[in-house]
């Protein structure tokens, strides 16, 4: 196959994107349950508590087969590892980290890149000032060397957290050193082979959603004409 | 209304959200393709140059209107002016920061925020080290302020960046001083009036969706068709 062919992002089997986005969601609510003591819980009451929303939550669930009991509800730890699994974040999963500025150090100082099975195992970039210098727990390592580092590591997600010129070339040589998932912060399409994953994460295209919805809401909520 | 009522993502008409996020790239890949001085391209040229699904492309289109003309293609600077209408980004939008820490810095230093309509004019945080230091072009001011500040700016897009455990606390005192939109970075449901939108980014969400999509994918790499 062409490397360069253009596609959307994999989906490997039927299940919607937006459930398995919303099962991360799911987790953090069940461990912030558990940790207010709860072993057992309805939808509803998750609802209550969370911010969830039940009919959704139990939507998304119904893709991954039976959870709960009827008139008993779900118990807390047990659905807190189903969806774990299910997410495969039970199994270790090694992250690369390719810039080094301050969106690259946020990155790698956010306590949800560096819990048991998620680790950010190397950071690089190709300024000369940052290399050699820490980011968290790792030396900056200069971008060049990254399929030789990742021949040790064997890391499969990368983290592009490099300028828009940038990105392109970088998310080509982590391809090449063996990544097959990428979290990309660069306003840019990444064009990559088939067999590689991107997720995007844009800034501006967030805050135009936003912006849309600022100027469609009603007009009691609206300080502004909009052309409707 | 109750302002701790829990709902989904304001949708003020049918315009599906995943079309208006798109809308956004199709405006960056415009911009790129009359960089490169096309006036006129078919959506299977834009494919072509800027990795878009044309089909997906022309459906998208077609909630807003007619673009384009048959057997000629879409003039590109009309084109892009016509969606930067449709998101409202041809209006100012002024925008607020909580968080001046790494994540904060990033943001305050990203062009996207700082273009002619949508600006960045103030930032905010509660750590008396941050408070009075630059953050790109503005000067850290003391989130109590918020309400103060905000009163003359009437910013109504907030950005929050700070940690879980301040998240809620702060988008509380965004929306006393006027916020209607959040883009929020902390990995919490946020609970806000009905009148008020919010947009999650959401790193360990990403990374989950990454992760279940590489173990789904076999040993020796799926190799599979685009399902669109």
């Amino acid at each position: 196959m062409d490397a360069n062919e253009i596609r959307p992002a994999i989906t490997a089997n039927r299940v919607p994107t937006p459930t398995l986005e919303r099962l991360a969601t799911y987790l953090k609510c069940l461990h912030d349950v558990a940790q207010a003591g709860v072993t057992t819980i309805s939808s509803a009451a998750l609802q209550e508590m969370a911010g969830i929303n039940a009919s959704q939550f139990r939507k998304d669930l119904s893709y991954f087969g039976e959870f709960g009991r009827p008139g008993v509800g779900y118990h807390v730890a047990d659905l807190h590892d189903r969806i774990t699994a299910i997410l495969h974040m039970d199994v270790d999963q090694r992250m690369l980290l390719v810039g080094a500025g301050n969106l690259g150090a946020a990155l790698a100082g956010y306590t949800g890149l560096n819990d048991e099975r998620l680790q950010l195992v190397a950071a690089f970039d190709n300024d000369p000032a940052r290399i050699g210098r820490k980011l968290g727990q790792l030396k900056v390592e200069h971008v060049g060397s990254i399929a030789t580092v990742n021949a040790d590591l064997g890391a499969r997600i990368g983290i592009l957290a490099v300028p828009r010129s940038a990105a392109q070339a970088v998310a080509t040589l982590m391809i090449a050193a063996g990544v097959r998932a990428i979290l990309n912060f660069a306003p840019i399409i990444l064009r990559v082979p088939p067999d590689v994953m991107v997720r995007n994460v844009c800034v501006t295209q967030e805050l135009s959603v936003l912006c849309y919805h600022l100027e469609a809401m009603p007009a009691g909520h609206r300080h502004r004409q909009g052309e409707g």
